[in-house]
């Protein structure tokens, strides 16, 4: 079987932040995407608009992306709230008559849309709604306190910082160390890219935590450390609630803490907003009480995201956070991971001994 | 029209703890509630097995429940997780029958049950599924914060303390004092006794904070204090997402921490768990961090649960909750609110002066 060619909708909303799903996909699968929609930024190529990406060419319309052969058709952005777009609802109509399955990451399912299942079966093509959570989760009851990996949580100042990326860089590296390390997806994109997870804020707020523990058992398996995909921040006030039943759900024995370094507001990627970003201590501090309420905890790390800044400026970002918090800071994409590698292959080595002493 | 007449189930649960929808809705409409249907306790009085609700009799069979005539069946027991036992859909065909509407605050709902739904319609029957979450939620933007009246959170120990007893008891008194206070129903009990409200913890986990600030922003018309009635537990393994969600969306200016005072673990109401109850001041510390992290909030008072307990070791107990945080201490069923309703007031007071200020 090939591998799958990726058509990604991503109009009117292609950016280097705002269009996360979409710039997640051509970050890690590049050879499987064959063009990105994108009416305002038709003409230019992804490198153009991202900084990465190569030569895929950013289209215009829904045919001229069809014309290129895609095998699926992905929605690649996550507006706020997850609604659909109300006019893609026919271009995703012309991608199934040319042959494509459709992933869906947003909240709005597919699935219920009765003209597009209609001709989804007519087609034989597949719709994927990546947020449909699956039947029967559990209440958490605190068994991911139990495995045997180390959990290791990616934790944020705010959405959409970087934690998912800098968390699919650490599991490469560590593998190539020899430490069997496996990623957990916990939201729409990065089910996309590994192919398995659930999105937790896509199930019923009573049982956020219960997927998470299901996600964390199913990760260990076969694994010495688990890293579970963060989501939100614990003090955003639309999300919040999520974090906080994802970072009890699973247990994290260690948390690294992630960070855009030129944002001042929570959510002012997307319009100025009210609430100011505290210090990363105070976050250090809030991630730590709240989450050894449950199970024992700590922030090893310091995870930057300076896809804005020089090299110049990124690297006195990592070192100011450095000398802020006492802890290993890099920019895991721009720079070496190493600092972070070392951080979380050193706290295995001290779990393991506390593991051997009880 | 006439006031409706309720059968309650609470087959196999009936009891001070366990059955909290079913002896609250006998709490504050015994009026309303002709019997009660549970095998284990069939034969005896409400009184007899809660203590209050007099000589309403429990029944053992659907049959002998709605040969009293009742116009509603309402499901009484919230099982973890939510799950309708199956041998109560024959019971609720019965009702359905026998010409009951159905009222049921489970996560799984009477309206996806074909059966049920056929023979609803048939019968010209209403089944209400009190946790089905409104449409079109909002994700959650601060605007809480805004609102007139002073906003008034209860906040718990754990599951199952008495926060809506509480809050109903408080506003009650409030209201008695002339100081115009709604309560702002949360959960499925909460949406049977008041006839309105949101289950917080049943919408989408992207949404909970969303709810919360709905159903902050409805409470507060025409109202000069809004009780918004909180759930779960800051630190309970399952639930504290619904928690911290509702914290951050309904921005309270003032939180009331509820606890039962012979608890010593979280959920131990159940069965034995692994989560010790921590000190009143550490969940004073944990709540005001969390929720000052998105609106500045304090804990103003506790209220005691000490159903339990003797008069003289309640009244120790409130001393001891009193001594241990320096805030008003009283349990708002057994003995007189005032301590509660005279902090609501006066921080009631101290908020006018802090607007006029402004």
């Amino acid at each position: 079987m090939s591998d799958p060619r990726y058509l990604i909708l991503a109009d009117g909303d292609f950016s280097p932040m705002t269009s996360k799903t979409a710039n997640s996909i051509i970050r890690y699968h590049p050879e499987r995407t064959v063009a990105v929609l994108d009416r305002q930024q038709a003409g230019r190529t992804v490198q153009d608009v991202l900084g990465f990406g190569g030569a895929i060419p950013v289209v215009g319309s829904m045919r001229e992306g069809l014309a290129l052969g895609p095998s699926d058709v992905l929605i690649g952005i996550a507006p706020k709230g997850g609604q659909l777009p109300s006019e893609w609802r026919a271009w995703l109509g012309e991608a199934l008559d040319a042959g494509c399955d459709i992933w869906n990451g947003l909240h709005n399912f597919l699935t219920d849309d009765s003209t597009l299942v209609a001709k989804a079966k007519a087609k034989g093509r597949r719709l994927l709604d990546l947020r449909r959570p699956p039947a029967d989760l559990p209440i958490a009851s605190g068994l991911a306190k139990e495995v045997d990996p180390l959990v290791v949580l990616t934790v944020g100042t705010d959405c959409n910082v970087g934690k998912m990326t800098a968390q699919l860089q650490l599991t490469k590296k560590l593998n190539d160390r020899g430490i069997r390390t496996r990623f957990v997806p916990t939201g729409q994109t990065g089910i996309m890219i590994e192919g398995w997870g659930i999105a937790v804020d896509a199930v019923v707020a009573d049982f956020i935590a219960g997927a998470a523990e299901w996600l964390t058992l199913e990760g260990s398996k076969n694994a010495d450390v688990v890293l579970v995909e963060g989501q939100g921040s614990i003090n955003h006030p639309g999300y919040s609630g999520v974090t906080l039943g994802l970072l009890h759900g699973s247990c994290p024995d260690a948390m690294i803490l992630c960070h855009q370094s030129t944002r001042e507001y929570i959510g002012d990627y997307r319009a100025a907003a009210w609430l100011r970003i505290p210090p990363l201590t105070e976050y250090v501090r809030l991630y730590e009480s709240i989450g050894a309420a449950v199970h024992p905890t700590r922030v090893i790390g310091i995870s930057l995201n300076t896809y804005d800044l020089s090299d110049v400026e990124a690297r006195r970002a990592c070192d100011q956070a450095q000398r802020e918090t006492g802890l290993p800071v890099t920019d895991p994409v721009r720079f070496d991971p190493a600092p972070l590698v070392s951080a979380i292959a050193e706290e295995r080595e001290r779990y393991l001994r506390r593991r051997k002493a009880l």
